[in-house]
């Protein structure tokens, strides 16, 4: 609909027949008048219905399911909600190669937008870790009431505008598995000298329960557990890790405790965003925040039909990890989030709203969740 | 934005200044072609921008949380995000009287909308039933899941299709509690002739077992459980129960089974949705969906935050029903879905589609949610 105005021919084509060649003073003036006042008006009306040729930058590979799927989603539903005015060019770090570079990408313009992880970006300022997730902290359902209820969102903005960035959620991954073992953890002393692929703060987690946290390239990861150069590797879920092809080679697969589903976030040039019309600015924000529901949606739907095909091919052992492996991670944690609370006041702010929160879902949860699963 | 297209003078206003007694033919003429071209311009870019008035009815009173929130803020979107090209007027029962009457206020035109629950028009259309909720069925997260990826939403536009509707998912009250009791429930016999208030198909799987399902209206609820005209009562949750009171006086407060997330729905009538143009469809598209998401989101918070100020004062009893009266249930329930197979094909689609994929969420969720809940 928006296109149609634009293919309008231009009030100047129309001028260019030449007027002055059949008019004369003083009905020229007059005239000249009248072709300035429309001119005019539709200068304002195109001034008034401007094309944002927009670029996002993200962390993604091309394919990647659900991840890549959310950025694709939200382009596309800006450019039908704004009626083709916003167009969105999304670029995968097989063009932008860097796929850790989305906040620099941002803050200084290089791209108008991203969609990333808010955690990735630690080194940056330490404030941004939990936006995406806690170890033992919130579930995908408790993260959203956090976030557009209880304050998480506020939060957000807050931090990421000393940035001149504005960070909308954008992606959840759901709950996500505590990884592929080659053999049993029967107690924490089976833990000790374990060499694991596990990135960010669940790496510090477990390092200062005597794990050897290491970093391999996502290429590399099959070979290196294969070949027991790692013992064991967490990825996402049985929908991306089935790809990977992990439940060949490990036969224990361990329940999930440190990305109680995984925020992703869009981020947006902080001046280009206040610069954009109202009506623009609303279809952005909730362009993300349907990324946002419709990954974790997404995640959910392709994770319980690969878990169900998985257990089929595979003679997979799920397991939970003993409680003295448990208990040893939680407390490990809370010291993590104690130091962490005491390297910035931000951090801290963000830290101690998730566990003030936590407290009361907690009950929540166990009464309805918990208990409907148990019971159904 | 669209609001400052409208404000512009009109094209008449500025030709009202008469160019006739300045101008002569041939002159005249030229002008004359000029001024309609121009007006032409301009009238093809009013007709390219309609404005609409259209008016939505809710079956919730104005004031109901979470409810009434979601029908608003969903009209509150679709202004914003049309730079006010659509306006929409949000009417409660108290103006038209009939909360149990959108399915047809929106099936003949009377409303362009309504804001409402499936499974409220089972009379109309018995497949109409369990988009809203199925007992021991989906959860939020499940049935999110099952309508964005399992096919629930082709489903669902193909049920009401026939029924010149498009519908929405357009909020979620998150899992609902199994209401309130005077005395404990011990065993399948503690139920024989207990009185409930229990509405629709839950009602019919509680009466299959021994137990009155009566029907009160809402404002006399407290008043027949403190007298003992009713013996139970199920109504939401904590933040909607706390209003009534129900924690005054009756003890026990069981755990849900039978809307394990009861989602709403927009109702839209069908010749006046395609009628519009494409980015009006997807911007109230997109508006529903967030307010499904938001509805989620707030009833989650709202819950948790009273079910914590709810313990504190009064001396609630949580309980769980023993397993003799959930297999009961259960049973009366499968009979139930099986009767209501047999009466419509659809409902029979519907019924089998949600089962299948229940049958694969049931192994996720367990290893996820459940056992996440259990860990943390």
């Amino acid at each position: 609909m928006k296109k149609k105005l634009f293919e309008l021919p231009s009030p100047e084509k129309h001028i260019a027949f030449s007027p002055d060649k059949l008019i004369r003073t003083p009905i020229r003036k007059t005239l000249f008048a009248l072709l300035a006042l429309f001119t005019l008006l539709f200068a304002s009306q195109l001034h008034a219905e401007p094309r944002y040729q927009w670029r996002l930058a993200m962390s993604w590979p091309e394919g990647t399911p659900m991840l890549h799927n959310a950025a694709k989603r939200f382009a596309e539903n800006v450019v039908k909600m704004s009626g083709g005015r916003m167009q969105i060019i999304v670029d995968a770090p097989g063009r932008h190669k860097a796929p850790l570079g989305i906040f620099d990408f941002v803050r200084t313009g290089a791209y108008e937008m991203g969609h990333t992880a808010s955690y990735y970006y630690k080194g940056k300022d330490p404030a941004t870790t939990f936006f995406t997730t806690t170890p033992f902290g919130l579930t995908p359902t408790e993260m959203n009431a956090w976030y557009y209820y209880g304050g998480g969102l506020e939060l957000l903005h807050k931090v990421y505008a000393r940035h001149n960035i504005v960070a909308f959620p954008a992606g959840n991954t759901h709950i996500q598995m505590g990884g592929w073992f080659r053999n049993e953890i029967n107690s924490l002393d089976d833990l000790k000298g374990l060499k694991m692929r596990i990135p960010g703060h669940a790496g510090e987690v477990v390092e200062r329960v005597g794990m050897k946290p290491v970093s391999v390239p996502p290429g590399e990861l099959y070979t290196a557990l294969e070949r027991r150069t790692i013992d064991a590797v967490e990825w996402v879920g049985p929908a991306n890790d089935e790809k990977m092809g992990f439940q060949k080679i490990a036969p224990y697969y361990y329940t999930g405790w440190h990305e109680p589903g995984a925020e992703l976030h869009l981020f947006i040039n902080k001046k280009k965003f206040y610069a954009l019309p109202d009506d623009l600015q609303t279809i952005i924000a909730l362009a993300a925040k349907e990324a946002s529901f419709d990954m974790l949606s997404e995640s959910f739907y392709r994770n319980a039909l690969a878990w169900e095909s998985m257990r089929k091919e595979h003679g997979i052992n799920i397991r939970t990890f003993p409680d003295d492996v448990l208990d040893a991670f939680k407390q490990s944690n809370e010291e993590l989030l104690l130091q962490a609370a005491g390297r910035s006041t931000l951090a801290q702010e963000v830290i101690q709203s998730q566990q003030a929160f936590l407290a009361k879902a907690r009950k929540w949860s166990q009464i309805t969740e918990h208990n409907y699963l148990e019971l159904r």
